[in-house]
């Protein structure tokens, strides 16, 4: 493992992460990926430690993910799922926290639907003076930091497997495509993406594009959407950040591509036209990805909707497909997490 | 650990506990406690033995609590649920235990919704003359003895935290109050507070007061409430317990107050006028509190009704609100618990 | 363990095993009942390794065992369970399937609701070049191997528990009764049992027998149920399976009778007029013992309708019931093929 100082307690949001800390995260994931190749894949980092895994919101992936990267540190696992839980008796979210903190819980793992539910939990344990750490699995479309970071690592990885850095990116471009109204996957990566130089693109259309970036840019600017017309370009003050209501802008000679999860639910609430228009207008597709740069990689967080936010065939070709190495480096950098988090503890 | 004698085979009731039981236990726990404050938190006590949770009726809170207490003593675990059972293809419940005896279990927790049921499948593998052993996790209204056991051991660790003893308790003055009719919590109570001399006052309404107490008391008495004015006071004969439709006579100069849980359904079957009603009557409130010793604590199972069975405030008081200690202590004495039985196997 | 060759990659059918392969795993499984007996039942023999057990169908029994013998090789196990999954969100099966693959599992144990998922994920890995793992569970009413392994380990043990083995079954006469027509259990035993050339006859009611059995028999012959008479006997060419309408032929000194679950959704296809019916006519009791084997044993997969297809008490009957020893048997199996699977992966 990489010697580093840590000093984060909780891993809340990339809004506030430090390029020293982006480093840290993907050295100490290049180092737990080199540790996934062995024969034997555990480490006895977290010995004795408790990693519960609260998912309020069903996920199965994410859910296995952690459990996994947890177990291969040797913690022990609780998994809580809100269908067999106490909610529905009437106690409280914090409650329920507290219980677990109250059991011996060392490191929480909190996926909700609603927003801002892992930094109360957070909150309330700092305001409690234990020293639990909390890990956002995801709340509502607020953030889901630990997929920013592995999209991050993915895509390092890709440019330099031996040393993965935060530098790599800068001046590349990077397109994010779809639902970025409703995408917390979207949120993290927009602050790690743009900490580290490159210059991303979000291409959606208008009604899945949120009005006002307040939230993407630091302290010094604010962006909004200038004029109404289609195709339009928006350069996000003093950030690398563009807006685009069509496709191909966002496209051109893109070193990178990362969709997004379309719920289709999306559609009941009019936001959509319909699967096949959309998959015309925003599908990516290999004659498409004509337009990127020669070397591109296409992302999705998944789970994918084959045909929809991206052909089924170009989904599943290692020359363009980067969501297997996706999954492979949330394991990875999972473990970087807890390690990160959790080592300070024992 | 204490070296003690330990002849039990199956935890099913406190009925028949005996003094030295309850002690051994309480001295187990503890050691099991200073364990939990260590950088490892695990001992290998039970390693190589399978503990499984046969969770008939769901209980989230529960079942993480055996299930970490089993993890710490290095055993494996196999959770069970009714949802995705056998228990729907047609297979009784003792069918179900036996399949798991023949996979190797070594210790079975149950929790079913139905009084009994853990006494007959520990009836059924005494028949079979196997040395598995059955832990009652909870069935119907009989029954919750690790829940009994984790208040007592609560209590008597806020008197003498280092030695945690049964005689701590004698003529200490114990309040239960709620839904006493319906809770196997407050059944399993009675049994540890009375032997341990303390004076256990209940306090319900009239509708959630079982009208005979033959099951509480030993075979020399019968106790019976008297009268039917409120504010009426029936001491039971030869026993130290003592019944009241008021919450004041109950609270005076208390030591200890346990409220339990309420289940809203009790409502519908017409037993309450409305919640805010109960609240005002027989919630317990920082007001309320004046009645008692200075140094009360209070006790809740969990989880709770805030603002019904006791105030918000007062369940994050940690002047008084003992309810994150009796987290905490479920998973010492759940520890010590699967420690003494299974022990004796390995 | 045994020092043996073991080529097989994937687990998905008893079709194709060899008769050196079946000995493989009968010995296997041996050594691992005797460990199973000592105090301390883990083997380190899988340490590192992750076993996901992905159940598309719910099955509690299957997966409890498939996870004690993951938990007593040491491996790490992950439980995907199809109602808290990513199917519902649009994902395919082989989706899931290389999730967990990109997550770094080294063995995949499948249960499906249809035929050939298993078939489909391992032709998969295989077309992607990893070294993964399948193992089916159960699909559809196709096969269920690690079933009819652990049936012909059952009955081989009782024979010789000291070296269980194919050949013990040569001559011996195996009844297999019951809905033949839609188990998955039946058709994996048919390819073990014939194979040790025990005779094999089986027994339903027309309506739950297969018309065809070409799966059955092997290239060079193919059976068909000739006439329509009750009490017909077809032998099927160049294979010692022989059909039955009837029960008394198919139990006449039968050494062993198999049971076989009756899906009570059956009867709402009208395949049977009433259960009670199908007890008087199918229905193992003691009387009908009568006609076999003074030593005859009696298995069933679980779980058992009591009552139904096997009578309450005779299923209770160690004399004459192998049911417990069927569970016993089957962690003894299951651990033996992930030992074989796995052990050439580390």
């Amino acid at each position: 493992m990489p010697t580093t100082t840590w000093n984060r307690h909780h891993v809340l949001t990339l809004a506030d992460f430090t390029k020293a800390e982006y480093d840290t995260v993907l050295q100490t994931a290049a180092s737990f990926q080199e540790v996934l190749s062995r024969r034997t894949k555990k480490v006895p980092s977290l010995q004795g430690q408790v990693v519960a895994n609260l998912f309020f919101e069903a996920s199965t992936r994410t859910r296995s993910s952690f459990e996994l990267a947890a177990k291969r540190l040797s913690a022990d696992t609780l998994n809580f799922a809100s269908a067999t839980s106490s909610i529905t008796k009437g106690e409280t979210i914090l409650d329920t926290a507290k219980t677990y903190l109250a059991m011996g819980t060392d490191i929480m793992v909190i996926r909700h639907r609603e927003a801002g539910v892992p930094n109360a939990i957070a909150a309330e344990m700092d305001r409690l003076g234990v020293r639990v750490s909390v890990l956002n699995a995801g709340d509502g479309q607020h953030e889901h930091p630990s997929q920013g970071l592995l999209d991050l690592f993915t895509i390092c990885s890709i440019i330099d497997p031996e040393n993965p850095r935060l530098e790599l990116l800068k001046n590349k471009k990077i397109a994010i495509v779809g639902d970025i109204l409703h995408s917390r996957v979207a949120r993290s990566n927009i602050w790690s993406l743009t900490a580290s130089g490159a210059q991303v693109h979000l291409a959606a259309p208008p009604t899945l594009l949120p009005q006002l970036f307040a939230d993407y840019v630091s302290d010094d600017g604010v962006g909004e959407v200038e004029g109404e017309i289609a195709n339009s370009q928006s350069k996000i003050q003093n950030r690398n950040l563009f807006i685009h209501w069509q496709l191909e802008p966002a496209l051109k000679d893109a070193d990178f591509v990362m969709t997004l999860r379309l719920q289709k639910e999306r559609m009941t609430a009019h936001l959509l036209p319909s699967l096949r228009e959309y998959h015309q207008m925003f599908g990516i597709t290999r004659s498409k990805l004509q337009l990127c740069h020669p070397n591109v990689k296409v992302l999705h967080p998944g789970p994918v909707n084959r045909g929809v936010e991206i052909s089924s065939d170009l989904m599943d070709d290692p020359e363009f497909s980067l969501i297997q190495a996706q999954v492979t480096s949330g394991v990875a950098v999972r473990m970087a997490l807890l390690y990160l988090i959790g080592s300070g503890k024992s």
